[in-house]
């Protein structure tokens, strides 16, 4: 059996508890290989199954490494369940409200993230498809020539979209934001079909084999956004130089927002310093204020402090870090461009 | 007060429930304007409110119809509600178990759908949106002119979403399928690094103004692919002449899927004849075996019936019908291309 099913069936059982469902898509994959396209239900237990839509059967049963069997309905997947003995189910937190009430009557439930634990340390292989990931967005990216591309955001955004699946990756980790002038202040800011203004912020990611990469890069114009990203720019390197094994996460956003308070744009650092990511784009655990999980090697966390102005503009930069025994940033594209 | 949130109260004072909690990003675009880019939490009571995130602030005082205040914390907000005298409290079938759980001592929790009933019957301004949606992603779907493209499936569908986005698309509605030879009977295929092989499925939609399309074109070769091709359309055609206010969802699936099964090729119908669309692309009620939704004036429903014949080919085709008197198909474009 894979060693991640072994892990968490030895959780479960310190926790006295015979089951554990999934359903997010990511958990199912990391498991068994099966991404699921519509929905599936995977029963981790000494026997592990995964019951898939009529419709995946066929994907599902070429890329599983875990049984597969058709789904019929939920009644049925309970009472085989229960058929079996199971008498104690553990659920992800993530489970809709509507499947946890079909759920209650028939089993003593637990909401626990067993999955969680092995996907926030990466393995080597996976830490090199992030680092292939990255290495293909930032390539694409430097293509992309983005300051000499005189088209819209709109168009630029689609433009590094395409050179980022040209360069080999699926697709884009998350909708790209291309922003520029005063846009630039909201940080999920959808790209406008307007040509750049000043200053320019592009947030990126490419998926390879599943995994995602993300960056941020601020190009800035005037002495006063200089300022801001000078300030910026000091709150992302203070932060990943910080970074150790066996530290609490909050305390490199501490780092990050004290920097940023100590220069008075405290209230404009309105997020988070960073996320880890891996399957997903956002995973936990996070540099974020009350994050206290202790950073361990294998770990892959972005730092990506900022500074919002509302009307005028804003700043970010995003680095990956991928977490040996200091912190260290996944690719090599330069933060400041001439 | 808009109107959708006067029918809310209605509806839960009908139940004697005092507020509504809606996290789905959808759910509270439909309501108030505003689409989250992290996380937000809308309460629909007296004088409803949304809780945005930090981040947030600045787009969703902007964009949001009800009053917008900064969340804080779970607690926070859980204590505002309680001090205000909310005992009874709505949440939605998809909330998180984890949320849930931070709700369910302070409150008599009930889970609805009051959302579903106003979502599921669009307004003509909707409609127009759905149709304006579909209009560029057939147009689109034309100028690829996909038979004589001589690119990869993935080249196709990544050109296919660049003359989407020129043709005024905010983004594609969900991964455009392009798969084609034996990846065809994955009725949710990813597109590949080949040249088109026979037959080609054809899969895409548009997002215009937020609103969705959904379309499915096959295009046959071989006398043993049209002769399934023409049990599809035949299916697809039936089904959608069918459609009518008054009857059962899943008496049109049953039209569809009977035909299927008269020619033998039942067991290779894999999934539902439909599911409706909005601003989600996957919406209720659907066209399927066990749904007994009455269809009424305005719903928006795909019929997309299939046959999926695995190692072979597979063959689907897939309208968008605005339900007004009768099933009226949304677009022109033809089912088959010579």
């Amino acid at each position: 059996m894979e060693l991640h099913i072994c892990n968490i069936l030895d959780d479960l059982k310190k926790d006295d508890i015979q089951a554990y469902l999934l359903t997010q898509f990511t958990n199912i994959e990391y498991i068994s290989g099966y991404k699921p396209t519509s929905f599936a239900f995977c029963v981790i237990k000494e026997n592990p199954i995964i019951y898939a839509s009529k419709m995946d059967m066929e994907i599902a049963t070429k890329t599983s490494c875990i049984d597969v069997k058709e789904y019929e309905s939920f009644k049925l997947m309970v009472d085989e369940l229960k058929n079996e003995g199971i008498e104690t189910l553990a659920i992800e937190p993530e489970l809709p409200y509507s499947s946890y009430e079909k759920l209650r009557d028939d089993f003593e439930i637990t909401s626990k993230t067993y999955i969680n634990a092995q996907r926030m340390v990466k393995t080597p292989e996976e830490i090199e498809k992030i680092e292939k990931a990255t290495e293909i967005a930032q390539k694409s990216f430097i293509q992309l020539d983005v300051l000499n591309n005189g088209n819209s955001e709109k168009a630029i955004a689609f433009d590094l979209e395409r050179l980022m699946i040209e360069n080999g990756a699926s697709k884009e980790s998350f909708d790209t934001i291309v922003t520029s002038g005063a846009n630039s202040s909201l940080p999920h800011a959808t790209p406008q079909d307007k040509l750049l203004e000043k200053p320019v912020l592009i947030d990126w990611g490419a998926i390879f084999k599943g995994y995602c990469s993300d960056n941020t890069r601020t190009v800035v114009y005037s002495e006063s956004q200089q300022e801001i990203w000078d300030i910026v720019a000091e709150a992302h390197d203070k932060a990943i130089k910080a970074i150790k094994p066996g530290l609490k996460c909050c305390e490199i956003d501490k780092v990050a927002r004290d920097i940023i308070a100590e220069y008075g744009y405290g209230d404009n650092f309105i997020h988070s310093t960073g996320h880890s990511l891996g399957l997903d784009i956002h995973e936990t655990p996070g540099f974020s204020l009350r994050d206290d999980t202790i950073i361990k090697e294998g770990m892959v966390i972005t730092v990506e402090p900022g500074i919002y102005l509302e009307g005028e503009f804003g700043v970010r930069l995003e680095d990956t870090v991928a977490i040996y025994k200091k912190g260290l940033v996944i690719g090599d594209l330069p933060l400041q461009f001439d």
